[in-house]
This record gives structure tokens, C-alpha cells and sequence, in this order.
């Protein structure tokens, strides 16, 4: 059996999502949707499939399931239509900016028993997966402390940041989905410090680009993130869990790791240069698993339940930024 | 010219710098003091001098300055006399657990001139040194978020921690000053949890065994400490320092960096087992940083003004975890 | 333009290129061709194209190029009939075991003028790339000692050595090639020794499962092979280059990065298992590399000539065993 | 007790020794000699013991031991003197450049009963020793196969070449001795290539600055050894054992192990400098070795024999260059 897939907004991630999609033999593009024709049209030229409309899709019965990958405005509705439509639903992160408005689409998505995957794409990363198996083999005994490290290479244009919801909601998002992963445990607490570091305009925006957050569970253990929107040296994605029998850690990829020794020293290549060639593996593993949701018909994970919680921890990040306190969740 | 030492406190960190004392051809070790007759006996023997009294060398005008490795709360009260008897005076940190104590002690040292070091061992560190230096040279631009991770091998025995004054003020008291050292700006405000994941005994003296603090400068920088009484792989000491034009970390220690591969996979042993091993390097150089400080007749550093600053951020954490928000530092 | 290829040989190696033609999408697989149906088909279902035969593949007109991945004994056959046949031809290693079989074969295709790439994969590795490419930029001066250590995970059946030609035509060619592509000279002599230490069938055999083997250029440089035919940890594969400004070093790849600290140690996984996974990335640059020459109508590299050279210097090896003198190379 | 001793030779060597001495309490350096009063008096002031001649050093009853750090061409003479003189004798390598002269040395030391050790400060390397540790406690099977990179930050003066027996004498003298250690077997065979690659001086002089050794054991174990006279990036030393079960390796040590990200990539520092600094701890342990074997009444490790085998080695390498094969060991 083969699952047809139609994607939905033709743009950066959505190319990425389309390659990852050629990984899978149990796949296949058939349609691809934007409002800028050429965008999808280079993806439908490249994936063989056609380029189509919403209206389309939502009609063809040979479809099994949506990738969306649009405008972050346009998730909850795009959702909503599909789920009522029957459709498997693949989303980006985050469902929307507003909680209420994800809180309405859950809803949605609950009566109608919709698939729901949310794209928090580096839990499929197979170096993290290696360290939530360590985990779940009771190989550091009981997680303890969770240490994130997550730091964009540059920080995005002025443009980006003004839709984005702020860093918290738009790239610490990851990371507590992450933490949340690791932890094993439901955040109770978050305290979050941000400033403005790295570009002036960014706090010209009402936004931070480097933010410190602690997270902590119920019974006590704690999760570290530090967020930088500009890290020289490349992509910085590491992962630390302590416990108590031993550590397990992810450390920084780097697209060759030779090293050159001279007079200066020992030098490895920086590392990858953002997302699509750091979690290229993760993207793959990502639709695999959504694959296997529809294929042995049991809910997706990620849920948006997932993307829910995530949601309301930037929510309260944003919140303590301002109270300089702790802000307890739900 | 050697300068000629008398240690007070002749118990585990006595004999650290005892052995310390003997890598510094201009130091001398001439007496050593203890309660406890047998302990002072064995370093004497050790590093052939007598054995006295707090008396008899704050009388012995041929002693040039004491090492305080005492009891914690004896170090104000020795300060104070032994200032006044224009002794140059090494004390272990921190000055008292009383902010209001040690603020009156440093009033003395400042009336009297004396020279005082604190033992902020970490900041003699050869590889935090290093990273210290890659800052000042401005290798990294301009400092921007610091990471401390901190973490004993296994925790103290309950009546340490009775003693001890809490994690802050025992443990994190180094973190703090460490984070000073590397951020190049003073703290603002600190925001702490603590927990007890990894002894209940510890709990049940009032006391954490697990700690997360974000430290805040006025310009914005951000310092994470993450602290934890026990780690099984041994003395984990590490640093992170993030910056406008890169990064510098000083990684974990190990005595021996073999590397044994088989089907398990490649392993490294385990690290130092604790500071006496781990900062063997950092109390020589300490040290000698002290008899410089003498024979150039210049101020030592850490003075005692860096031990109330740590102590003051120690006590902002305490109050923090109690009010769940981030403590103003005055 | 997309160049038609039809893959000859289903068996291991036949599936890796099967694969790596499929992220070209330059390249399209249309034929596969094995005296094993089965096999045969089993690749050609999942490349969507046809089971063919020698034959038919001769005749078509449309198929551009052939990848021959048959047994060692058909090559020099092969590719002499599709030289004449005007296809492009990627084989294997190694084009004979027998050097004057293979030059017969060298001989046809320049006088056809066909374009032959030889199979030496690990050209194409991109940390070994990168490698190279830190010498062709002068970052280690000029190339003196040039370190190869490979080792397999374990010993092949009996069966496979019996054919295999032996350790230096079977595994060492493929470091006799890379150690001429990186010491930018050629090999003027060659010393081996082997032994039997992994399994003594190995030696009823006439062959050995551990080497070492040094080469030397005109000007005196030198390099260093280590070869065994069991690694409990895995795929071992690693070069080095000293060089008079410094050193270039390719270190181990392994599936997954993670590192799990407790009292034994800090620990990492294993190696990749063996080349279909350690390679993947240079089984897919390698056949980007043959549609290029295709496209652009341009010789490939390696060359058959290539080919030639490491199976003399394989030869010269298995002599320096019996003489245990260095071999010069004609 | 404290064991007494005599320092023959107040060189850079001699100078390494003294302050070795300092480290162990149970010895004591109380005489200097050298035929520069100079060099003799600084080592001695910093000792606080006093000048002296060989022949005052014999006559002396309270000393027990020497350290032999003269000019090689006195070896021989001095080691058979004062084992006459029944005193114990630490000497450096090697015995002699004459294997006849060395092989009559050492039937002196054998019909004296003297405690004779050869100064191969490697063995007692931790990393070295955890390595052979491990290899003791059966953690990597069967030695089969050793690596042992060993180069020199940069070239001697030539003065120092011409005296110093060539390269194998002096300089892979210490990497035979290791390749013994860690083989846990004879070598039977050598094979060794030279080149001047570094600075033609050396070439004009006779000698070589690069080479490569292959030695064999009677049951085909094999090592391989790769010597530079210039290693821009600092002292590069270096063994790896692989073995049935497993392999072990000891890396690179470096003063600081600090690590700077930017654009460029990551950094470390160079290595140490030379074996003043890299092996400070290995020069230590074997001075304690050494006041063991006169303390417990035990035969020294390395003994004189060891400092034979090893000069045969490089005597079977020199040969080795010349005929172009392996030279068979006696």
C-alpha cells in the first residue's frame, strides 16, 4: 500500500518535508499547494506530482493524508478542514500563536478522531533518540536535570520575527517539546530570562534573541534551555540528561569531521549550518512515523496535545520574562 | 626571600594546601595548627615544621602570612585577628554563612590593609585560565551567556551539611564566583530551584541536593548554573562561555585519557574523583598567586570583597527558591 | 537529460548501488540483470524498471550506461563487450585478479575510447574528501607520511576468501588506492607482512586476516597500511596526513554520537557495522561523479588505469611476503 | 629511610631528574655532577645539596644510587664503575651506540648483581600504563596488532645528530622499548625505511628524520611505528593496541584542553611541546620505580637487558634500510 500525501505551502520546510517524503517507499507525493505557483511548482516538477489547490485536496479521495507546512495564521483552520475531511494531518509546529485558538482546534481534531502529527522533528533525530532509549533502558537510572543547549547560527530577518510569535513560541518551542521528551515528567514551573544580544532590532520588535529558561517538574527534577539566535560556529543542538545512575548526552553535529592539526592547533569544521542538513535524518524518520500512524491506524505522535503543552509553556515563559517569577502551569 | 607560612586547619583542604605550598620554591610552610593534635602532627612531619598555636604564630614575628583551612565558622573571627597582626592571610571561602559577619570582617580587613585572599581555587584552573584568556584576548567578542555545570561525585555526609550552610553557599559558592569571573559584568539578579532528588537526608536538614540558577547582569548577559550532589562518572567541572564572535568551553578532567574499544562500544574512564585531584594544578597556582600577591606587595585576588559578593548571590538563590521569583542583588 | 543505467549483479554490493542511483535524479535505474532471478527482481521492484539480460542490456540503445557489480571473474569480460557496446561503464573493484587479464582489458577500452570509473568508493567519503581537499589547499604543507588504518568488523566466509584473491587484492586495493590519492606521488615500493591471528581457516586458505604493509614514493614518502579482518568495535577506517605545516586526519564514523557517562566510564556506541553503512554517503557522491563524466563527457576518475596501479602494488605486496623484502613496482 | 643519590650529568635531561626526585619523599638528591661547575650548581642550589666529582660520588658510602645523565659515549663506563661501586644505577637510554660495548656492559652488571634501570621514562607514562593495564586485565583479548605514532615537535641541531647514533638509536630507541611492552612477545623481525623529508642537514649528515618500522613477532603479532623529527602542532605520542577482543589507545596530551568555536570551526590548543612537559608524571613515576626496586630489593624494570634488546632493534632497522628487507633479530 502506498500513502498519498499532499503538501501543503511550498517554502523552505515544505521542500525539506518534500525530500524527506522520497525516503519512504511507502509514500508518495501527488499534489503540492501554494500561493506563489512557482514555489510549488519547482517541488511538483522535482517530486513528478501535480500542483494543486486546497479546494482540490480537500476533494480527492485518493489522498490519504496532508503535510502543512504553511503560513503559521493558516494552521488551525487547515487543520480543522482537513480533520473534518478525514485526512491524516502532518503540521509544523506551533498549531497557532494563540493558545485558545489551538485549544479550539484540539477540539476539533478530538471529535473528529482526526490523525494529528505535529512536526517537533528532533525527537526522530537519531542522536536524541539515542538518548531518550538510554533513558527509557534505565541506563542513567531517573532523570534528574535536563540540560538544552539550541542556538541558531544568525538570527532570521526583521520580517520572520515580526510573525513569529517571539523567540519562545518560535524556536524555544523545540525545546520544550524536547525537555518535555526527556524529562519523562510534566513541566510544573517555568522561569524565563531573555535579552536582547545579538541585534538591537529584534528588541526594537518587542522580542528577545538570547533567553535562559529553568523548568521543573512536580517532583523536583529540573530542565536547563539556553537560546542564543546567533551562534558563529554553526547550528548548536545538544542535549543533556543527568540522572541517577549516569548521564547521557547528544552532542553537536558537523557535516565532515575531519580535524587539522598545525601550529595553531587542532581544528574540527564548524558545524551544520542550520536545520535542513542538521536534521535531514530527523525530517526522514519523522514521516516514517507518521506513515506507520496511518498504516497501523494508531494516533500520531507528536499530537497536537504535544503542541498544545509546548504551546502554553512559551505562553509562560513570555509571562515570567515579565514577572521575573516563576509561572506555574495549567 | 621565602615567605614563610603558618596553616591553620590541618583536616582534607589543609593538606591540599600543604602539598600546594611545596611546589612554590618561595613558600615555606614553618607551622601548622589543629585541634585535633594528630592531624597537624602528620602534616608537620610531612613538610618538616612544628606543630603550634593560633597564639604562638600570631606572635611569631617571622611568619609572614597564615593559610585559614579551618571550620567556617572561625574564618571571620582569624581573618580579623590575624589582619590585626599584619599577617597576609590565605582563607578558605566563604567568609562567614552570615552576610552581615562577613561584611563587618572585610571592614576590618579594609581598616587594617591587610592582604586577603580568598580560596576561589577554580579561578586558577590552567583550563579555565585558558578560557579566561581566549576572553580577554577577544577570541570569543563580547561575552554574552555563561554555562557552569557543577557537580560533586557523590554527596557529604549530614554532618557536613549541617555545617555547611546549604548548596549555595557551600557549593554553588564557587559557581557563583566563577560566573563573575567569566562574565565580565556584575550580577543583578538571581533566580534559583532547588530540589532533592538524590538524598532524602538532605532534604530533611532543610537542605537541596539538586539546583538550577540563572544569574542576570544589567547589560543583559545570562548565566546558567546547573549543580548536583552526586554524579557517578565522577567530578563534573565544566564551562561554557558563548559570545558575540564564538565560543569557549574547558572540559571534563580525567587522570588517565585512555580510550578501550570493543563491542560495547569506546570508552573512556571515568574523571577526577573529586578536587583534590581534579584542581591539583588550581591550588599550586593559587598559591603562588598568593606569594606574588606578598612579594609584589599588591593586592591579592579573589580578595575578601569577592568572597561577600559570592556569598550575597549565595543568599539571593536561598531566597529566591523560598519566593519562587528572581532576587534583586542590592 | 537523465542517463539510463542497468545495474549487472543483485547481489550486496549491486543493492548499495541500486540505492545511490536513486538520490541522483539525474540517473535512472531501468535494468537489472542477475543470474539470480530472485535477485533480480527483488532490486527491480524497488527501482520500478525491468529484469533483463547481458544480452538485451547489449542491445539496447537506449540504456547509456552499465554498473557492474557481477563476480571478480566477469568483470575484464564485461567491460571489454560493453566497451565495444559504447556504453559507459562503472565496474567494481577489482577489474581482474589477474594483473595481465586486467591489462588486456585496460587495453580495449582505449582503444574503444570507452569511459571507465573503477569502484574505489572511499574517493568519494566526504571527510576523506575533505581531507584531500585540506591538502590541495596547502593547509598541512607538503604531504611526507600518509596513515591508513582499516579494519573489517570480522572475517568473510570461507568461501568469499577462496575467490577473494586474497587480503591485498580483496581489501587492501581499496587502501593502495586511497593511499595513492593522498600522497600525490606515486608508489615507487612496497613492504608487506601478514599474518594469521583472526582464524586459522583463514590460513588453511593461503591467505592472511591481518597486514602491514609500508609503501614509498621517489622522494621518500611513506605510507603506513593497517589491515585486519576482525574489529570487535566495527567498521575501522581511518587516514591521517602528516604534512610539513601539519596534519589531516579523518577519524572514525558511527551511526549514532552519543556519549553515556557512569562509574565505568563515558561511553560511545560502536562503528558503523560495515561499508553499506559507513558509505552510503560515498556510494551516492561516487555514482554522481560517473553521471557527471557522463553528462559533461568527460573521463572518470578513477580510472581503470587506477585500477590497474593497486592491483600491481596488491601484488607486489603478496610477493614482499614471500621474499620479505621490499618490492619495487615496475 | 630515605634513599640517597648522586645526579651525574646537570643537563636538560638531568635537570628533568632533579625535579623528578622532589616528587617522591623517600629520596633525596645530595650531589650534583657535571663537568660544567655552572650547570652542576644551578641544580644543586634549587636541591639545596651539594657539587661533586664522579670519583667522590664513588667513594661515598652514604649514597646509595645514581642517575646516570651524562653524554651516551660515558654510559657504559659509568654503569660499570659504580656497579663495582655496589651502588644501584638509573641510566639513561641508550647503554651505549656500540651493541658490543652495550653486550659488555651489561655481563658486568650481571656478574656485579648491581640494580641496573634503564631510563625508558615511557613505560611509566599513565596513559601508557593504563594501556598496558588494560591489556593485563584481558580487557582487549590477544595482542595482535601495535600502532605507535611517535614525532618530535621539531628537529635537533645538528651538533646533537651527529652524536646522537641516527635516528633508531636515539629517537624510535623509545618506541622499540614500547612496541616490546605492549607486544607481550619477542620480536623476530625488522623492517624499517627512512627519509630525509624534513631538513636536508639531517640527510647530509647520514641520518634520516622520517621513518617507518614494521616489527614481527614469532607468532605473527605485528607493530607498526611512524617517526617524524617535526610535528608542527607539538609533541605527537601516541599507541594504540588492538587485539582479539578489542583495541586500547592512549591519545595526544595537551597542557590546556580548552576548545574555541567561531566561523572558522572548533579549536584546541596545541599538544605539549616536548617530553619535559608531556611526560612529567611518567619521569616521576619512574623515580618512585626506581626507590621501589631499592626499597623491596627487587630487580629494576627496564633493565639493562631491555636497553639491549632495544638497541639491537635499531641496529636490525639501520641494516633494514640499507638491504631493502626485513632483518631478522638474533
Amino acid at each position: 500500500m502506498v500513502t498519498k500525501l499532499a503538501l501543503l505551502g511550498a517554502g523552505r520546510i515544505g521542500k525539506v518535508h518534500a525530500k524527506a517524503i522520497t525516503t519512504d517507499s511507502r509514500a508518495q507525493l501527488v499534489a503540492v499547494v501554494d500561493a506563489m505557483a512557482g514555489a510549488a511548482e519547482a517541488i511538483a516538477r522535482e517530486a513528478q506530482c501535480k500542483v494543486s489547490t486546497i479546494d482540490e485536496v480537500l476533494a480527492d479521495k485518493t489522498i490519504d493524508a496532508v503535510i502543512i507546512c504553511t503560513p503559521t495564521n493558516t494552521h488551525a483552520d487547515l487543520i480543522e478542514r482537513f480533520a473534518r475531511a478525514g485526512k491524516a494531518i502532518f503540521c509544523e509546529k506551533p498549531v497557532d500563536l494563540d493558545v485558545a485558538r489551538a485549544e479550539a482546534c484540539a477540539k476539533v481534531v478530538e471529535e473528529t478522531g482526526a490523525k494529528v502529527m505535529l512536526g517537533f522533528n528532533r525527537r526522530f533525530d537519531p542522536h536524541f533518540q539515542a538518548v531518550h532509549k538510554a533513558i527509557e533502558d534505565g541506563r542513567i537510572g531517573k532523570v534528574e536535570m535536563v540540560t538544552i543547549t539550541s542556538r541558531d547560527p544568525g538570527p532570521p530577518p526583521a520580517e520572520y520575527i515580526k510573525v513569529s510569535g517571539g523567540i519562545f513560541r518560535d524556536m524555544t518551542i523545540h525545546d520544550f517539546d524536547m525537555a518535555r521528551f526527556l524529562l519523562g515528567e510534566e513541566v510544573e514551573s517555568v522561569f524565563a530570562t531573555g535579552s536582547v544580544l545579538v541585534n538591537p532590532e529584534i528588541g526594537a520588535l518587542g522580542d528577545f534573541d538570547s533567553a535562559s529558561i529553568i523548568l521543573t517538574t512536580k517532583s523536583g527534577r529540573q530542565a536547563i534551555i539556553s537560546n542564543s539566535r546567533r551562534a558563529t560556529y554553526g547550528y548548536d543542538q545538544r542535549i543533556e540528561v543527568h540522572g541517577s545512575l549516569g548521564s547521557a548526552a547528544a552532542e553537536n553535529q558537523r557535516p565532515v569531521s575531519i580535524e587539522i592539526a598545525n601550529a595553531e592547533g587542532y581544528t574540527r569544521p564548524p558545524l551544520h549550518d542550520f536545520f535542513m542538513t542538521r536534521y535531514t535524518a530527523a525530517y526522514a524518520a519523522e514521516i516514517t512515523a507518521f506513515i506507520d500512524s496511518i498504516e497501523n491506524n494508531v494516533a500520531p505522535s507528536p499530537s497536537i496535545k504535544d503542541g498544545l503543552v509546548a504551546l502554553k509553556l512559551a505562553d509562560a515563559a513570555l509571562k515570567s520574562t515579565a514577572s521575573k517569577a516563576a509561572v506555574k502551569i495549567g
